[in-house]
């Protein structure tokens, strides 16, 4: 009999989370580990998500496993979804292979997902939930707050000088940091689902706004690349090469793109500019990390690197948290969140 | 017979050095130690430089050692001097107490009161000079700075946001930064002669660059103040306090303030701002340091840290070099030199 052991429970549940970083990142989907164990104590399967579109961690487990499953406990870093997506509820999955109980960490976030333990229950399973939940939901920090706020993550990056200035009095830009600082940038944007700049920013720069290394090559995946506003962009536009997806979104309002991104299955949105996009996210509190290279240099004169915020006087400042502070090469990254906000 | 031993050289030396370091910082005069030992090995006397208007360190250990100073050899931190100011030159007072060998450190940096090995040397004494001079020249790094340039050495000062703003859009700028951002400035102004600020400053903020403690209390020695430029300042101004001195010099040229206060004897300025007078100081290449400190938080619009360089496109930025990145409190404190210029 599957007795309860709460030291034997921790330790099979932080396999499980162990497992869970196996998965692939950035994902739409949460990294989930699985560990399914006999009645007498033999480990008899185990499975990590393996992205989008493959079988859950549960499925995964459960196949290893086959008739040994009957009378085991399921040990599983997120709560067993309880919809039907790509692939069926693995609530379901779970129970109808004979598991006796289940012991998830973290409980989880997605509405349309949610619900699991509860059908679990129901089948007369014995469920525990919610042990080493914040050890589980760092596994998938980015994820778990785009859920709980119902829209992507907003990560804005900028690149700017010391006294704040992202181009010179002409308009010259290119390059205001470091090869190291722009090589962080794009390990970085490798994390992201979506890019976001502004037409103001596609007509100015003609960016890129792909993955590269060193040499210039493009990484195997591409995060989306997403275009803000109503002004064209031409047809020889960097933008439309075919090295990534592009998607081009009207009007200016950043709540409603995020709505738009979020149902697509965008997760982690990286905010490139320009300044007057990059200030209309701020005002309306959409921005949830700060990443900022300062370049150690002075212009005195050019592109400030925010546009109006809507503030008058000091008292009315945006605060923020320093969250990481940290020399890139010859440069300088600071990590910010909005103060008091979750991290 | 003082039979020269490289190794007990370097060794008395490096206690030459190590008194240097009692001296007390700031001064118009170096800190300097000496240290003086029989011919049989025995220290007979040892000094250091209390402070400018009193004896030399070799007068100190030449006054303890008395009668003992005849053959024996003298270990300076730094060459001595060949000048009458308010004490009487050195390299002369060594020679007339009959010390038969003088090894010093650094050479004398400054041309009024160089010479003193040579004068040494045709009094007939044997002379060593230059061992450990990096070493002791760190002890007196500004200062050997001011000389080399022939005016004071200059550290800019400014604190803002992260966009890089000194003031909100309705002027206001109490406080940007923190209270452990402004504590870590009072104690680095406790370290210079002077702080320079421009009329507009001393008209807009109405400050009173003084040194205090966290509880408000001026410390018992106070830099001067400077203020810069033509507009009157009125009699009420905090700046005309008693609290520490203020001159005021009319014209804008920071060349000919510089010459004005190093002929006061000033060696270390501490430039406060505003922006425009930065601006002038950086574009004729007259500010060594920077000391940065930036808050976490973004006002979008405001007066900006630093004022037209003359710098139309980004090629010609002005470049610095990051010396060192850390926190203070919630703030963000860079220290930069301009890029490729001896630190």
């Amino acid at each position: 009999m599957n007795r309860p052991d709460a030291e034997r429970d921790l330790t099979l549940l932080r396999r499980a989370i162990a497992l869970a970083l196996n998965s692939p990142l950035p994902d739409p989907n949460p990294r989930v580990g699985a560990v399914l164990v006999s009645p007498d104590g033999i480990v008899v399967g185990e499975g990590w998500h393996h992205g989008a579109g493959t079988p859950h961690a549960e499925i995964e487990a459960l196949r290893v496993a086959g008739d040994a499953a009957r009378g085991a406990t399921a040990y599983v870093s997120l709560e067993p979804c309880n919809h039907t997506g790509r692939t069926g509820p693995c609530a379901v999955a779970l129970a109808e292979a004979g598991v006796a109980r289940v012991v998830f960490a973290q409980p989880d976030p997605n509405p349309t997902a949610a619900g699991g333990g509860d059908t679990l229950r129901e089948a007369g399973i014995e469920v525990a939930g919610g042990l080493l939940a914040t050890e589980a939901e760092a596994v998938n920090r980015i994820w778990t707050r785009a859920l709980r706020l119902g829209r992507p993550y907003v990560t804005w990056k900028v690149a700017a000088t010391l006294d704040g200035r992202t181009s010179a009095a002409d308009g010259s830009s290119q390059w205001i940091t470091s090869p190291d600082a722009r090589a962080d940038v794009h390990r970085l944007r490798a994390l992201c689902d979506a890019i976001v700049v502004g037409t103001g920013t596609a007509l100015a720069d003609d960016p890129r706004l792909t993955v590269r290394d060193s040499q210039g090559t493009p990484a195997p995946r591409q995060p989306l690349r997403v275009v803000l506003g109503d002004r064209p962009v031409p047809a020889h536009a960097q933008l439309r090469s075919s090295e990534a997806q592009t998607l081009f979104l009207t009007g200016h309002d950043p709540a409603a793109a995020l709505a738009e991104l979020h149902r697509a299955g965008i997760r982690h949105v990286w905010l490139e500019g320009g300044a007057t996009l990059a200030a209309a996210f701020l005002r309306d509190g959409l921005v949830d990390e700060v990443v900022a290279y300062l370049a150690p240099a002075l212009l005195g004169a050019g592109r400030p690197m925010i546009g109006d915020l809507g503030i008058g006087t000091l008292a009315d400042a945006l605060h923020l948290d320093l969250v990481d502070v940290t020399r890139v090469g010859p440069d300088v990254r600071m990590i910010l969140a909005p103060a008091g906000r979750e991290a």
